[in-house]
């Protein structure tokens, strides 16, 4: 699938606004790809595709994670999360994409989780850094993304910690999990 | 066993700083449990020993751990957070302090857990805010402290990631877990 192809198929699930953040982390995300050695095309059809379902009903998002049989705890947490796992099961479902990487990258990209690929970590990245993001402390994470993938993605991740405890909001697990497994293995005792 | 009895007992234990430190606590704790109608007698004697295995050797406290088939993820995280289950363990073996409720205020002091009981919430509250603790945000929790426990308390916890997250240590599982079940009881949706 060419990139015409697939812009055209998520425009018709999207919002105007989301349209145009998909074109913003779909840039971004090729650019990362290439400056950390990345496939850009994997990086590309996966930023596309990355929040196909962010505007399904609650209901049917529901329905599937208990369908398909899908980590029940999400049910637990904020619907906002849904969309991402949901979404790598459409993506393949009713857009044909077969390729794990590109669907584990859609999959993880808002809760993320303990050892992430680097094509995973690139759309999560993307999807906090691409130019329509405006919230304090992005412009910082931007210039770690010049320099490093991993400090760029860790500083997003505690940032998106922060802000959800901020607000007293609930954070999933696994993102927990994943600060952990990234800081464990360069902690000194 | 009454005040003097007890902190004899600890002081053997601790260095002078410590020392000066839990008779803080103490005070604090005392305070807490007055403003918020809990046992004076228990938040005294669980502050007071709160820190009792504070200096004991890391091999010593390790042993325990395994011996007495405590949470063995304990060992995968810093060595900072073994003082408190094992103070726990040291004070009913060696001080005779049978109380559950106390010994679970002393047991869970450092990492929290979910659900944690108003004794437990206070010796966690105390430790952070007393007199002698001058980091950033303190004098936040302090007067929040004046207000309400849990409004105190789980600024605290929130704190206490903020600033593991800022240099980038990990966090114990139980302490997030303690901030999801604390803030998943009034979440919206």
């Amino acid at each position: 699938m060419n990139r015409e192809q697939a812009l055209l198929i998520v425009k018709e699930q999207l919002t105007e606004q989301r349209y145009v953040h998909t074109i913003g982390v779909m840039g971004t995300a090729i650019e990362l790809a290439k400056r950390y050695d990345e496939d850009t095309e994997k990086a590309e059809l996966a930023a596309i595709f990355h929040d196909y379902a962010k505007f399904r009903p609650k209901e049917e998002m529901k329905q599937i994670i208990i369908d398909q049989k899908m980590d029940k705890t999400l049910l637990a947490f904020h619907s906002e999360l849904w969309h991402a796992p949901v979404g790598a099961y459409l993506v393949e479902k009713e857009a044909g994409i077969k390729d794990q990487a590109v669907l584990n990258a859609i999959k993880y990209h808002t809760s993320g989780k303990p050892g992430m690929s680097k094509l995973e970590k690139i759309i999560y990245l993307a999807d906090y850094i691409e130019p329509g993001r405006t919230f304090p402390g992005v412009d910082e994470v931007r210039e770690l993304a010049m320099i490093s993938l991993d400090d760029a993605f860790i500083k997003s991740v505690k940032n998106t910690i922060s802000f959800l405890m901020s607000r007293n909001q609930s954070v999933f697990p696994a993102t927990f999990e994943m600060y952990n497994s990234f800081v464990m293995k360069t902690e000194v005792e």
